[in-house]
């Protein structure tokens, strides 16, 4: 099958990249750099069924033309900052929710009819169930990223129905490992690699989030991506929580950070009960769905983090390429 | 207060002028005018505090400089063509989400932090459960128009969240009565008056539909608009379905119409349970909310499709004027 990969030069993009030219596929990476790696691409790009596109996905037209002869369409390419999203607005809506309608518009003019997504727990905002299953009561958006990622599985859903595509919809917990590049295991490694005696940790350290290892991620996208829908499916789009089965408090995680790293660094609290505003402090999934396929996690959020920080101290360049 | 209108010129936007005129504020109507009547402001044209400003909800600058002053936002500006969204899929995207963006971002540079916004109950889709309450089970979009509202809800909470906006979103059935200017009751009001000896009518007219009076909208709409949200309330934003208690089929409001034109068209049925791609076959939602104010509707379905057919007999210019 040939595939399209937007946002392919990311962590989680690139590492789907190699999974994809692995099982036989031929890969069209489609990226802007942004925040996307070369380095990350270095195997793919020895393979003669990878090809390498630089172009942004507000670029509808290299978008289309990119697209011309694939099956499938892999959409990972995203602003994933949610922390910031209050300081550039249109960042979301641009990189998230207009260049989802590029992605689908494309589609259409050449004939590509299966998505798969890389959504968000973010769109449950501050759900009132919890673990939180993908049929959870309407959420309210608590965050740009999140509601811009919410617009985009709409879209999504709306040229399944109308177009008659087919979609497969991920809600991502955040995701560890190998090319991991930004969120709170990155932070806190960065920050004792300038200062080990002291560790600023947002909030109080007890918001409660769950993690996944980017190859528990992948195995599951893979498992169900472009399997067809079921016969009597009521919608074209099928949605799956993707997490672990546990959950950790941030003051946890930085523990088993600074134990690893052998390190007893005083932490400093922002406070409250929220990172930053937008922030929820409690993120947990239901992912019997998932589960229900057979697929199973292969590593705990501890060897998550421990298989992260693995890889940050093996590839040091990271902290100073952002 | 001052109050800033977008689509102020169209059926519900130059009602609520007038209304909003009529308690003493002063009204800003801001429309493009594709769909907006300069007839339906003739009254408010008249009113020392009404202005007119001719602009498209894609104008942040025009839009960012009608807003200065304003205390609050009635964003009603949309594109309403559910049917057609396959046609022109960009329109949704553009005229629904962009445009929201749009006025929250020119609300954040003008210091505006009170929005009301005309949402759908389209964004429930194929609802799992009827009558559908607010927070029903999270829904799956079936029409772009319903994945663009949507958007436009979660752009709505998410700035209410980011930047301390307070936020009033009504989720609408269909509206009826003086002004309406589209929806079935104006297509069979049309098909009749060119040709009664027959009525074309959309699916096989089982389709389950809630109408709501536009008198009865608006009075919804300002009771609770710009009211405190409860002091422990979890979000800024409060979401409210607007309709009646009540739903008819296709056929019993065909029936009624052609009853009060005093005619017996042949039926002649498109077929299928739906009327076009994305059409929902029961749309009815749960109005306990709303009701819970103490708010009543005045007029029955059957009352407002009454109302309506005597508005477009006695307006035959608008048949011309679309």
């Amino acid at each position: 099958m040939k595939c399209l990969v937007t946002g392919g030069a990311g962590f989680i993009g690139s590492s789907l990249v190699d999974r994809l030219l692995a099982r036989g596929d031929e890969v069209v990476c489609y990226d802007n750099f942004d925040t996307g790696q070369i380095e990350f691409l270095k195997g793919a790009q020895q393979n003669p069924r990878f090809t390498l596109v630089r172009g942004d996905t507000l670029d509808v037209d290299a978008l289309t033309a990119s697209m011309q002869g694939c099956e499938m369409v892999f959409h990972l390419a995203a602003n994933a900052d949610v922390r910031f999203g209050t300081q550039h607005p249109r960042k979301d809506l641009e990189q998230n929710t207009i260049a989802t309608y590029n992605v689908l518009f494309a589609m259409k003019e050449t004939g590509v009819r299966k998505i798969a997504f890389s959504s968000t727990g973010s769109v449950y905002g501050e759900a009132a169930v919890i673990p939180t299953p993908e049929d959870a009561p309407f959420p309210v958006q608590t965050s740009l990223y999140g509601a811009s990622k919410l617009a985009g599985e709409g879209l999504i859903s709306s040229f399944c129905e109308g177009y008659d595509f087919q979609g497969w919809i991920f809600r991502f917990v955040s995701i560890l490992g190998e090319r991991y590049t930004h969120g709170h295991v990155f932070d806190f490694y960065q920050q004792l690699a300038s200062d080990p005696s002291r560790l600023k940790v947002l909030g109080d350290g007890t918001q409660k989030k769950s993690y996944l290892y980017i190859g528990d991620c992948l195995a599951a996208m893979l498992r169900v991506a472009n399997r067809g829908t079921a016969k009597r499916a009521k919608h074209r789009v099928e949605t799956y929580n993707l997490g672990t089965n546990e959950y950790v408090q941030v003051n946890d995680s930085a523990k088993c950070i600074c134990r690893a790293l052998g390190l007893k660094p005083k932490l400093e609290y922002s406070g409250g009960n929220k990172g930053w505003v937008g922030d929820n402090p409690f993120i947990f999934l239901d992912t019997k769905k998932i589960r229900a396929t057979g697929w199973k996690t292969t590593l705990t959020i501890e060897q998550s983090i421990l298989r992260t920080l693995q890889w940050l101290q093996e590839n040091q360049w990271i902290l100073q390429r952002r």
